[in-house]
C-alpha cells in the first residue's frame, strides 16, 4: 500500500507575535518542522511546540533559516558555504535540545524559506547543509524539494531523504516549481490540488504547465498552517488520499 | 595535593565584532566557558571556539546568558523561571552541538553576567538554571559563585558544583563579593590577588573587607581574557599557585 | 464641556508577525501610539501606520519601548537614565521622519509597557524620557500615567502632559493601579468600566479598591486595540461618554 | 584651487562591541559617516559620535545599511524598494534626531556596504535611497560610487552627489572597482594609493588596471578607520594633497 507523509512548519511564533494555530493543524500531519530562532521561533515556544507534537505522536523535525527575523527567513541573504553549516548545526542543536528534555527523537530537518530555496538549486549550499545534518546526526532525514540539489546533496552523503512536493504549486517541464510571480503559479482549486497529490504518490507522475507529464518522486507533502481554508485543505487532503487507498504516515 | 581550575569566558565576538584575545587567554587557563549566541557570540564564533578549546585540550564550556546582545547580558532582564530554564536549554544544546561535531565532551556551564549574578541571590532563578542542566545532561558540572544559591540549586538536584572564587574582588563578612560601586570593591595589586586566591585554595578562607577571616570554597578562579594586563596576570597567578605547590587542573 | 482623548497602541507587527487590527481601532480613537521598532514594528510598519492614521485625521504619536522585541518590551530591563534619554531620542526621531515624509505633525509620546510602569515610579526613568522628549521637540505632549512620576517630571521640565487613565483597571486608595496579580485588578464588566471613566471625566474622582473616592486627573483613557471585544469595547465606551455629554477629542 | 573632501564611516560600535577608533580618525576627515543601529551603531554610540564629531566640527551624515548586525551590513539580502526606502527613511531620522539634540546640521548620506555596492548597480535601489534622501530632507548630500547608479538617482531627483573614490582599489576600464576576489583589486603601496588620489583630482581620470586613463569625478575619499595603518595612510594623504596643492575640504 503506498503511503505519504504529511508535513507542516510549526512553532513560527515570537514572544508576544504568534503565527499559526498548531495546535489544530497536528491533528492533519505526521511530521512537524520547528522553527529553530533564528527567523522564527523562541526558546519558550521550542520547547511548548516539540511538547505538543510529542505528545501526538507526530514526528518532530528541525526547520532552521537564515538569521532573518524581520524577513521571516523569506529574503535571499548572501551566506558563505561554512557560514550555512554552522547556522545548521546551531539551529538544529538547540531544537534536539527540547526533544532531548521531552524523551522524543528528534526525526528530520527541513531548511526553511529562502534557504529550502537557494538550497534547491545552488549544490554549495546544499553540501553545506546536508553536512551540518549528516555530522549532527546522521540518522536524520532530510527533506528538500522533490528532485532538487538539496535531496541530492544529501543523498550523497549517506542521509536518508524525503522529496517534499507541493499540492498547490505548479510544476515546469523541467520538475522546477513554477515561480510565484507567473501566471499558472497556484493551483487555487482544491480538488485540483488534491488530484495533483494523488497522481504524484499513484504514479510518480505530474502535469506539468506545458502540458506535459513528468517523473516526480513524492515522500511529503507541504501542508500550510495559517488560515481556517489551510485547516480545512488539509482534512480534504487527507480524506481523498484515504479514500483513493494512500495511506497517511511519516516518512521512513 | 590541592589543585584549581581556572576559567575563563570566552568566544564573545559577533559577527565582524571582535571581543577577546581568545587564543592567547587558552595558554593559561583549563576551562573555557563559551558565550552562546544570546548575550555574546555566534554559530561562526561558537564553531571555532570549542575547535580552539579541543585542539588545546581545554574543558568546554556553555557560557549562556539573558538574549540581550546590546547590553552584553550584563543587565538584569525581569524573566520568569520558565522562561530561563528554556533559554538554558536552547543555548546548551546549541553550544553542545559543535561540541559533538569536534567529537570534544561538553564539560560545564556557567551563566554569565546578570544571570549569574540574579541565580547568586534568587533561588527560583538558580532551580531554573540547575534543572536545565541536570535535564540536558547530568553529567554537566554547574558553574556558580562560591556558596551563592546557584551552587546550592546545583547540589540539590544532583549535579556536581563548582564554587567560583574571584582573585581582584573582595568579599564581604557574609561571603557575597563587595559590590563594584563600594570602595576596596576591587583588588588592584595584583600580588594582593594572587594571595587572595592562595589562601581561598590552601585554608578554604578569605580575609573579608570587615577584617574578618571567613570560610569559603575555592574550585575555579575567574580569569578575565581582555586587555594585555589580563593575559599577564594569569600567567602570573599560575607561577604563583605553582610556586605554592597548587596544582593547575580542570574541576573534577 | 467636558472632553477626553481616546489613545490606542498600534503599529506593533512585525515584519511577518501580525499584531492587531490597526485599522479598524482607528475608526474609535482619537490618538494613536505608533511603536517605534525597538520593542515592536518596523520600519515598514512604521510608515504604513502613520500614512493610516494621518488619512483618518488621528494624531500620530510616539510609543517608543525597551530594546526587548523578544519580551515585547513587557519586561524590566535594568537601564542607566543616559541610557533610556538616548533610546527615547532614536525611538521618537525615527518615527518623526514618517510623520515628515507624510506631512502629517507628531503630537505626543507615550512609552511603552514595562518602560512607562518604571518611568511611573522611578523620577530618574522618569526625567530622562521627559527630558529627551523636550529635546527633541518642546511641544511634543508626554503621556503618562495619571498622577505619575512621568506626568510630575514632564510637567516638570516644560512639557504639555497628559493623564492616562484606564476603564478596565482598578486604582488603590494612593491613586495607583491595583497589580495586575492581585484580586479586584481589573474591571471585567464592560458597563462598570464605561462608568468608572465618565465619573473621572465628569467629576475628576474614581472609586478606588478600598471603598474610598480620590481625586484623579483623567485627560486620556487608553483603548486596547487587540480581539473583538476591544472593538465592541471602544465603541460602547464612545457612546456613553457621547450620551453623558462627554466629548470625544484629542487632548490639548 | 582645486580640493577633496575626507570621509570616513564611525560610530560602528554596538554596546560592549567596540570597533574602530573615531576619536583619532576625526583628526583627519572632513566629514563623517555615523552608523544608524541597523548594521552597526546604537543609540548611545551615535548620540556619542555626533556629539564628537559636531565639537570637532566634521560634518555629520547617516551611514545606514541592511539590518543585518550579524553580518555587518556587508552580505547581499533581498529587498523590495519600498522596504529600503523605509529603512533609509528610519535610519536616517534616527540620525538627525541626534544632530537635532546637539544643534549640528545633518549634511549628507551614505549608504554602507552591500546596500552600497547593491546601490551601484541597480537602479531599483538607488532610486528608493534617492528617493527616502530627498523626501527627509532636500538638503541632504549624497555619496555614491563615482559615476554609479546612486549618484546618477541623486542627481536626477535633485539632490546634490558626492561622488566617492578609493584610494587602495583599482579601477576597471568601465569605471567600476576592481572585484576584491581579483588579483591588482588592492592597491598596497601607500604613495601609490596617494599618487592615484592626486591624480584623481588634478585631472579627473585615474589609471585603470588594463592600462588605460579613464575619467573619474573625485568629491570625497573613503578613508578607513581601522587599524593603526589606517590612522598613518590617512596622516600621508592629507600631506601628499596638500603638497600638491589641494585643500582638504567638506563637500559642498
Amino acid at each position: 500500500m503506498r503511503s505519504i507523509d504529511l508535513n507542516c512548519d510549526l512553532g513560527e511564533s515570537f514572544g508576544a507575535f504568534k503565527i499559526g494555530q498548531d495546535e489544530f493543524v497536528l491533528e492533519y500531519i505526521t511530521s512537524a518542522n520547528i522553527a529553530c530562532g533564528y527567523h522564527a521561533g523562541d526558546h519558550n515556544t521550542m520547547a511548548k511546540t516539540v511538547k505538543m507534537a510529542a505528545e501526538k505522536g507526530i514526528k518532530v523535525g528541525a526547520h532552521p533559516g537564515y538569521p532573518d527575523l524581520i524577513g521571516f527567513g523569506r529574503r535571499f541573504i548572501e551566506t558563505d558555504p561554512i557560514d550555512i553549516y554552522h547556522l545548521m548545526v546551531y539551529q538544529i542543536s538547540a531544537l534536539k535540545g527540547f526533544c532531548d528534555i521531552n524523551q522524543v527523537s528528534l526525526e528530520h530537518v527541513k531548511p526553511h524559506g529562502a534557504l529550502y530555496n537557494r538550497a534547491a538549486v545552488d549544490p554549495y549550499t546544499a553540501e553545506a547543509i546536508a553536512k551540518a545534518v549528516y555530522d549532527v546526526d546522521r540518522n536524520l532525514v532530510l527533506y528538500g524539494l522533490a528532485g532538487s540539489e538539496l535531496v541530492k546533496a544529501g543523498t550523497s552523503i549517506g542521509l536518508k531523504v524525503a522529496n517534499e512536493v507541493f499540492a498547490d504549486r505548479t510544476y515546469q517541464a523541467g520538475g522546477t516549481l513554477t515561480p510565484r510571480n507567473e501566471d499558472l503559479a497556484l493551483i487555487h482549486n482544491s480538488n485540483e490540488a488534491c488530484k495533483q497529490v494523488i497522481q504524484m504518490v499513484q504514479s510518480g507522475t505530474v502535469k506539468a504547465v506545458d502540458g506535459s507529464t513528468i517523473p516526480i518522486k513524492a515522500d511529503s507533502v507541504c501542508i500550510h498552517g495559517d488560515g481556517p481554508e489551510a485547516l480545512k485543505f488539509a482534512k480534504d487532503l487527507r480524506e481523498q488520499l484515504e479514500q483513493n487507498g494512500i495511506k497517511i504516515a511519516p516518512f521512513q
